[in-house]
């Protein structure tokens, strides 16, 4: 299984539930209660994977690291953000900062 | 530009430097200064990109969310954790999920 | 009413609370549940809170603020923290702070 | 030193501020940087104060909730909110709860 065609399909599964009848998905029903709820779900999410982290298992980690690329998902769609975007711009800086990166090596 | 091999591209570089000298890159810095420190700017992205959602624009989106992915890359490097892991659970969710949605539909 | 009796007294009251049984209130059951829970506890209501102050109204960041700080409250007596050790390390900063800004004003 | 005192000078402290010359102190610059700015800090604070609850020790416990008070402080200013009406929000709730706990023991 890997990330790569994972989050491209999950966005697009999310992103296609917008405007669906809230009863259809939990989705559906995150996007009808607003971006203000979507976001506070982001941030929960990350406050469950930073805990996680520091005092749990791996196995936690990983589902609440699923969690909170999910809502993350739901925020960009309801944001009219793609994962291109995100992509391109995660790409751009890693072009600078292997430049930086190769300046800062001694000769 | 796609996420898919960005995403494992870019958890590929964070986890090589896991180890590097400090003054390499501030990727090796960032794992230099311990679990607790990588956490708190796993946290601290995602609440920008909470504030970017509800009061800035899709470019702030943007760029916090690559922040927060970015610095959550390093967060799985540091816990031992793999982008295929991640994509499994969220794999194995989205089947549970479209049973549990067909389930829902009315007959 | 004064915030000042009040956080006080709130403090006294959870603290109270520590080690009783976890079926006798809230406050009980949410130390049977352990640090990492209460912590997560504290950081989803700064989340909210952080929300209400961008998007909802003044009653909202009342409520969710009341939130943040019973919770931690709860954190502190986990922690063996006291309001007292706050409060001094607050009115240390003013002191610092308020010289710092008699130095930065023009003669 | 009390937390009583405390809260309610550093309040009207951080609220004479409003609107001061960005340029006189670090609270007169939170400000004019806006709502958003405020909001995030009190995010972060939260964030370090979760992690130093979970793996630093209480001292910094301590100096993270004194730093999330404060910015709390600041977005309250920000708001219109006081801590009267927090505090009576709270006070409100401990009469709710101390009923509500009052019911739940056994006869």
């Amino acid at each position: 299984m890997m990330m790569d065609e994972t989050l491209t399909r999950l966005f697009a599964t999310v992103d296609a539930r917008r405007g669906a009848d809230p009863s259809s998905s939990y989705t559906a029903k995150l996007f009808s209660r607003g971006r203000g709820k979507i976001a506070q779900k982001v941030g929960e999410e990350a406050v469950e994977t930073v805990i996680a982290a520091l005092s749990e298992g791996q196995d936690k980690v990983v589902s609440e690291s699923a969690d909170l690329l999910y809502h993350l998902m739901v925020l960009w769609a309801d944001c009219g953000v793609t994962p291109d975007q995100v992509a391109a711009e995660l790409a751009r800086r890693e072009g600078v900062s292997g430049i930086a990166e190769k300046a800062a090596r001694p000769a």
